[in-house]
């Protein structure tokens, strides 16, 4: 057996999307050494398609921390959003009830725009690894081993670990089932998601109640663009053609007067939803942030945002923690992330459940439904619960 | 058979309880009149035990139309409410975040002071009538017959019927089905509610969650207490000795840190929860109000106030229809009525999900509840959005 090439660091971290870019990122401004490991390589991460909703505090840590300003430059700011049900279409104007906006600007941008800071900034990051394990995790020194795409093996070794490693998150899995708690929720609901090349049927999102289920009319660019429809968790993608998933978005917005612009359909997926905590975020000397921690379904956006909420604390934590030599520190992390956590669980439940038709619904729900959603477009209280909500709470 | 003695009026009312008091009360100072029949004595009525909190606007057509000052000077002034969950305790200002009150003033002296007023006012009010059916309903001339404590039988003759006759409701029954919809709920809750001598244990309600199940803690008068706790649908009232109940209670507030003034228990009682609603609310002369097209689960204590929202827009309504010798604007009332309707049955469903126990809830649920009433607690927009719904919305 080869003896390992050692890196030492002071925070190592498994996973290089968003979450632990960011986090090294904040870590770097801090002074503080880290080193970043995923299997996947750039172009694979650049390639995935993700969510695009980021709240105010997020599009300002990324511009306030030099990340890029392309977000401000390239992103679309949305003063608002849609919600349309019962027939008629109603505007959340966001920067008039909350004050704030969110930015449409996909998560792969982001993490383009962390690489290429990280990259510019000389950060020791590794892509296109395989093999990663951790070891010592209780332990002052622990390390993450893995082998490049030479062939070559490495070791890091750290004071502190962070997985960052995503909702299949091999670090979590290290953790013994006795010394952590996960609380899950399967949701009856799935996205029918596609891409397709159209023009922009709308300025801002929609968020679209019917009898047939919900639908979402996001965007992309001003030629490409993002829409889903509620479906089963078991739909068989191959089932729909252009026409048919076409003739089901219009059929489920038309019943509240929109009509879509139709394009050539470039991309489909069905998407699960799931809910995931991971209590607490910490064990021993490894720490958990973004998707390793806890998933949210998608209605509300609440996913990276999240994440990016996570690391802005963390990088906080690990910082006083490597200062002080005190471990104890970092149990604050757990606390002030998790009271964001349940909240954003609960945030991404109710709109979920205010929007999705549920399984076996009958039009009690539905019409019920419809009294909440009036309630909430009605009330300037109850449309600025919501923005604050969506726009997102201050941080902890 | 004999020919019963008639009586002929504008209004016939097939139920005397608080929505069908309050109508009559409501037409008489518009100049219509009206008769009511009730199969119950006024002294069972006064003694069926019943919600207490009345909405700002419900007091306001008490004090306003004349039927009584008493609700202003012995009911109670709720300016807030508390909730308790996670180890705390909160309150929600009503007054400062909606500019309204609630009263706790229970529905039994409603009743009375309705009744009184009636009685004053030389109304046409038949309690304790048996054998009561109706008659010709889609024609212009339908009637009421039923037999009176004498033994005498009766027929009044009117031009429009009301069936303000609770949520067993006869006359709904006489409504073809294919002429109706109904819209269903059952919830896998109840609630268990005592009556007890103690002292106020807290000025004002508090809604408990906890993860035992959800309790709130209400009052009547200095002396007399209402509870409830949240229980199995099929609970059996006889396996609660005072004890048990008393612990069962004092185990939920005091996860929060509540303690209760405990007394001997004089009532006690299963509540089981149901939510319905009939649309529409007109067929043919005949217009249901109150229980009788409506019913909401007691959380957010709606059912009476809802009642009373009805009979202020059908009384307009039914002024209107006589004075233009038009039956189509009766179709409003139920437009205007059922706006509030579902928006109610959401309120009602809001309180319950957000503070009940679900039925095989795992800890998920649990925190994802707390995570929804931080949020509420919280948020200024969140309480006022609350204060809103619970004082009660402007009238359509």
């Amino acid at each position: 057996m080869t003896t390992p090439r050692t890196t030492t660091t002071q925070v190592g971290i498994v996973g290089g999307g968003p979450a632990g870019l960011m986090l090294s990122h904040l870590l770097a401004r801090r002074g503080v050494d880290s080193v970043v490991v995923d299997h996947r390589s750039r172009l694979e991460i650049e390639h995935t398609v993700r969510a695009g909703i980021l709240e105010a505090d997020s599009v300002r840590l990324l511009a306030d921390t030099g990340v890029s300003d392309r977000v401000l430059r390239e992103g679309d700011q949305h003063h608002g959003t849609y919600f349309a049900f019962g027939g008629e279409l109603h505007h959340i104007d966001f920067q008039e009830l909350a004050g704030a906006s969110v930015w449409l600007y996909p998560q792969t941008e982001v993490f383009i725009d962390l690489a290429n800071a990280r990259e510019a900034a000389g950060a020791d990051v590794r892509f296109g690894v395989s093999g990663t394990t951790v070891h010592d995790i209780t332990s002052r020194q622990p390390s993450i081993r893995f082998t490049d795409a030479d062939g070559t093996e490495h070791e890091v070794r750290c004071r502190y670990l962070v997985g960052a490693d995503g909702s299949h998150s091999m670090c979590r899995h290290e953790i013994p089932a006795t010394d952590i708690r996960q609380y899950r929720k399967e949701y009856p609901f799935a996205w029918f998601g596609i891409l397709c090349q159209a023009p922009k049927s709308a300025p801002e999102l929609i968020y679209n109640h019917s009898e047939r289920g919900f639908a979402l009319i996001s965007q992309r660019t001003d030629t490409m663009q993002r829409m889903y429809f509620q479906c089963d968790p078991d739909e068989d993608v191959d089932a729909w053609s252009d026409d048919r998933i076409w003739s089901e978005l219009q059929a489920r917005v038309g019943l509240n007067g929109c009509e879509l612009k139709e394009g050539p359909i470039t991309d489909r997926a069905v998407l699960r939803f799931r809910s995931n905590v991971v209590e607490p975020m910490r064990y021993g000397s490894m720490l958990l942030a973004g998707d390793a921690a806890h998933t949210v379904p998608p209605t509300g956006a609440k996913g990276l945002n999240l994440a990016l909420a996570d690391v802005r604390v963390l990088a906080e934590v690990l910082d006083q923690a490597l200062t002080k030599n005190d471990d104890d520190v970092l149990d604050d992390y757990s606390h002030r992330a998790l009271d964001r956590v349940w909240r954003s669980q609960h945030f991404s439940y109710w709109m979920t459940s205010m929007l999705h038709r549920p399984p076996n619904a009958d039009d009690f729900d539905l019409r019920r439904q419809v009294g909440e959603l009036r309630s909430v477009v009605r009330s300037t209280a109850g449309s600025t619960f919501l923005a604050e909500g969506y726009t997102g709470w201050p941080s902890a």
